[in-house]
């Protein structure tokens, strides 16, 4: 129960304000102070530091040739936006984008910059899904992603560059852009992975014993798979919007690259539509199961009254007590109930009784009530 | 009951009448009184007042360079209709749009103006759906909207005009009817917000208990959506085709805030599909609560008639008369149910009984049927 | 009954011999004797005639500018058909699909005329539904309409020709046209509003009590809505060739008039999509009212054995006639139902019955049974 | 059942070896030897002459100025696949085509001629779905058709050969393929008009009584109809094919005539739809019914059983033996069931059970189960 | 179960590790050792050798005519995949590609050569559907084809190859690679006909008795077809790819084949949707039977229960013990169970026991309960 309240709160807290105005910082309590990191790339050489302002970095990005990648971890710093905006460059709605972290993933190109949303999923400690925003503004030799929150799922691009293996040095910041994008895709399909373990466990409880549980248990799970389906596909087209587009900023090798990342993407899509099935398929099994046993049921309960009732009635005839004499006159009556008096009444009685329980029998073996 | 018949009411009185002639006025005995309200705007400088009649506005609209916004409530006045088309020029057909008020949303260019219909969605205190219309007419520096009640949602403007902030007092014309639509669309999500409450508050009361009612309330909610979604589609469509337009009276800067307007569409669109999914589950998760339901039910009735109809039975057999001997010659009859006449036939009945009760008890044990 | 039977013969009469010649005039004799009606208007004149034979009228239409619109009810007449190929020069295919009345409504051009087709819907005193068609050619100042039977829904197109307000006088052959399609498609709609307005009397009914004729009416309508859907699919799909189509016969002002009919079959469209939504979720509805109605008469069932089972086992227990003396020595046999010979053994009985039947009684109201 | 048996083969038949060489011609025990018939047509003059050989024929194609239309029946005959490929000059990968009778249908242009496949379905005399390829090969003035069986459903075209009438003996050959096509097209409409009487009589057979055959009939019945939409489709998109093709072999007049075939495929195409729709309504009434019926039977358990079990539990109270006096001391015990010894004791009993058999009934009746 | 776990488990191996560098050799425990089969094919002569190494092979390609086919089966060499890259110069996306054997369906083009991924199915011994890839590296004289197991389903390729008949010593490395690919594709079919049989008999045993196992096994089915429709339909895009690709390494004959093999993968999706369809009804079928045999089973339970239950009670009244005289005054009580003392009380009841019993049959004979 509450998983599910939870997941439905993540979708209503991305609605925007009705009639706010377009291009406006979007900071609330919930927001959390900035970390900076920056990441300073050349071939050979690389170092990453933790920074307090990027007061100067713009000043760097300009003059060096190196490729520089600034992460920024929370928004709550208006100058930060102030300088993004005044300094960088960056038009007032990107800014807006970023900060209302609730968009689709996306692809846009402006005249200095390209700008990029991806949605990053996570599972929590509880196991419910994390729907967080990461933006990328890509420049000509620089990267700067923004996530809302500390926590997040592309630690092995970072390993990758400490590593220093591969293309991860050498690929400039659209390399760079394409790494962070793929290891979310890739999370995607680990998370999937996941549900589809989830989703044989639930089968082989099922064949154990319909209960109530597997029902909720596999519609959560269908409910996950349309949250990530309805990020999935427009993170499809992102990718293939980036592909197509003959942005500055795109090196053409990363293009290459990206296809690789169009392929995952897909593949997640199609790891989704099978996982669904499969919850569908559940439900109907778990449905089908409910059907049979109540089959069951109403079997155990009509063999038993069939048999019993018809025999309880016999018992109660031969338990009237129609008289054998008149009370007063005291003259024999022998029409009431003369099979009483008989003295094989009684056995006749049962084995006419045990007749009839095993014509029934038979009838209910033959319908075949017992296999 | 009552809500779901309104609803009805509202889709069938937009059918126009059979066979009409086009580009009729269309009033009838529901119409308002028109409510004209003239706002003027130049960057610093913005004035508001209620007007009764605009007979001089154009004459200003086509001297000045400030930018008009004439908003009209209410249809009931034909000379009015009758300036806008002699001194305005707006195309008959456009006026009979605008009264008919059961138009699609759309855009339609014509030489001296553009016209467009949006559907504004509005909850009444009764919580109903009201679906009216807002139609624009736009010119160069001048904005007509049209609604048939008084009661609206765009106020968010009117405020932003007055606190003049942001783009709202230099953005032209064009900026104000996109910021009427935006806040159209925004109320679109704010309804579909509160329908995720409703629905999550259903989804309590199914865990509850299964009632008629949440059958009743999920179907309202259902229906609700597809109506809601039979707006929304048009109404993306028709932002789609400002965007692409190149009619002059759409500013170029404008597109790049209807691109903001068409991802909250979109949006829209992606929560109504979220929320109906939601909804479906609902009715599925209830369906399979009365299955189970009605298993247990029948499981209560099975295990107790199971146990208890072949005891009684055997208690009946036991209540039977047979006579120990001949009424007449008193002969005694051994035959005749000699359990009775045994010293601890009792003790062995009972004894049997609570056997055949404990054999049962283990049955449904093992089948099942008390986890 | 019958009325669904009606349906299916309507679509089946519609099926073409296998493999007769095509370009052959269809005529059966179910076929009408035809009746002709000649309306010259040239803009404040207007006369309308019956005629008996229009040998003369293509000489006239070639001759004079007025604009002629020729009707024509009923086909049974060869001579008719040779007058139309060989003065009129309409091809012998065009004269085939007139006479077979199935086509799907289309428009195709000719170097002299233009050809279409619409398909009349009307519900006859039964309530039936009649699908009939109306064939159309368009000629440079002349419109010759061609109807099976008598009874048609242009009426309003007639009145208007006589009260001649609008443009129906001046706006030629292809604005009456227009106009005779637009009445039809205002049918589609009025029609669809009494479904609606069915569909809402059923869900009354509904509500009131689950009956079998709930289904079958609702079926019969959702039939009907699947017959007028295949009917106004090529509608839509029609006007919007004839909007597109640069052909000579239709003025350009008409297709400004075209728009307008094209979104009310947008809007039918819209309307059967959510009538059939609405008879959907009826039998939905009805379906679950049936499971609820069960679940509620097998609760009845259980309460009541499940108390009263028990309780007559137990007075079957002590109705049983152990003796209480061995009717040959006379010996007592005290473990014989000693309870029988208590002097409160009656009492104790019942009170036993009692607190089994309240510890039931509170069980199913936990279960919550009672709500 | 041995009817869906057959079908399902049918459908596995058409199965191609796996991994066989391609444009191999494909002949096994069951084909048949070839019946040629040659058809000899210019204007007035048409002879139809059943041949053993079709050596010399190639030869009088290219030298007179006639029609051919030459039908091969059978093709247990390597040397005259020999002749086809050396003298007519058809692809091996086409003669492949034709022996292989699984091709979906298809139209496909060489340089010497164009071909094109059909599927022929006919009902047999066991009312079984036969589905067979009629193969065309189109030249200039010849048209080959290969049909794998003896009998088919192109009669109607030879009698209007012999006929003479319309403009099958002046088309030319593509005309007479056009023609064999439009009757095999036909052929599909009468066969679905009989599937839909068929479901008329199913329907009548619900109402009379929910039996299971209802729904093997229908699911066979649906069954079919998904077998032919899945030949209709690809039908209608060949003959868009050769509409639009520029082939020097398909006249400019029969393609007039394929618009008017193309048409029947759509209207065959509908009413399979249309047939689906009902089928799928026919097997929901039948389910509802099913439910209802259950409804009723369970009322009549309850109403049964709630009214004579509470009774019954009486009548076992007033049968059990408490005892009235001690069999001991002879003690009176007076607590014991002094109702027994009430002088209206069983008027009494039997007045309040007709009372609590009305207050059930008084219940029942307001619960609307006897409605 | 364990079929059904098999398959989750292929699905889920498919998956990539999250956030690894692309372009990396992916080998692990289960890689088996590399098998290299050179096939030298020129016409008349064809060799085929099993080879440790193909160190020299390049060197031979580039410089003989003859076409070669490399095949290589398991990738446990590391040294094998950089002779790939630097002496054939084959990209690492590529062998990538080839190594996480995970690849959809798809068709590449490099410089100097083209890449293919096809899925290979089969059954194993176990009838578990086994998912395997084959990649292509198509050269202008030589085709590379990689297997990650050494079973497979292109044997007949290989026995062409030895035959020597047809077009596959002459069509080149690009006709080798269709022939793979289109036995590939026709085991698609093979397994898909196995499986049409399977539901048959599944079906049979459907109509014998509606058991748990059918809805099982049918479900399995369903699941099968929605993994090879998955497979089947990038494989259809695939082949459109090659067809239309404009790459030198794809002779012009072959694309005449590549259509056949087209063809051939629309049927296997044709066959897999009408498997799909015939699945659905199975399922339809048994719950359709389910609710009979519920409807059966309780008309037992209800007739059975009707008739006696109310003759129970009427046995009960006349076993109650209401006494005839006041046990202390010995006064006559009259009143009380009169029919008891009735000469013919016993014969009367049991006529009315009679009279009743046959009235209920006779109302369920109505009712149709017999039927």
């Amino acid at each position: 129960m509450s998983k599910r309240h939870k997941k439905l709160e993540v979708n209503q807290r991305c609605l925007p304000d009705t009639g706010s105005s377009p291009g406006v910082i979007y900071l609330d309590d919930s927001s959390l102070e900035p970390k900076l990191t920056l990441h300073r790339i050349s071939g050979a050489q690389y170092t990453s530091e933790n920074i307090d302002s990027f007061a100067g970095v713009y000043e760097s990005i300009k003059t060096t040739k190196q490729t520089f990648w600034l992460e920024i971890k929370g928004f709550k710093s208006l100058p930060m936006f102030d300088l993004l905006q005044n300094e960088f460059g960056i038009n007032k709605l990107t800014l807006e984008d970023i900060t209302r972290t609730h968009e689709r993933p996306k692809f846009e190109e402006f005249e200095t910059y390209a700008f990029a949303v991806s949605r990053m999923l996570m599972l929590n400690e509880e196991k419910e899904l994390e729907n967080t925003q990461v933006s990328f503004i890509l420049m000509d030799n620089a990267l700067i992603t923004f996530q809302e929150h500390y926590v997040d799922c592309i630690q092995p691009v970072r390993d990758r560059l400490t590593a220093g293996k591969g293309t991860i040095r050498i690929g400039g910041a659209s390399y760079i852009m394409y790494a962070v994008m793929d290891v979310i895709i890739d999370t995607y399909i680990e998370i999937l992975g996941g549900w589809g373990d989830e989703l044989e466990e639930i089968e082989d409880r099922l064949m154990d014993k319909p209960e109530r549980s597997i029902m909720y248990d596999t519609q959560l799970i269908k409910r996950h798979l349309i949250s990530i389906r309805r990020v999935a596909w427009p993170e499809k087209d992102k990718i293939n919007d980036i592909m197509r587009s003959d942005s500055p900023f795109i090196q053409k090798q990363t293009k290459i690259y990206l296809k690789d990342a169009y392929d995952h993407c897909i593949q997640a899509i199609d790891l989704i539509d099978s996982l669904k099935e499969i919850s569908v398929s559940n439900i109907d099994m778990y449905l089908s199961m409910i059907s049979i046993r109540m089959n069951e049921i109403m079997k155990v309960l009509t063999i038993i009254s069939s048999i019993f009732i018809p025999l309880t009635f016999i018992a109660g005839i031969y338990g009237m007590n129609f008289s054998r004499e008149d009370p007063v006159t005291g003259k024999l009556m022998p029409m009431n109930m003369p099979e009483l008096y008989s003295p094989h009444g009684y056995l006749y009685t049962v084995i006419i009784m045990v007749i009839m329980a095993v014509l029934q029998l038979v009838y209910f073996q033959k319908k075949g009530w017992f296999k």
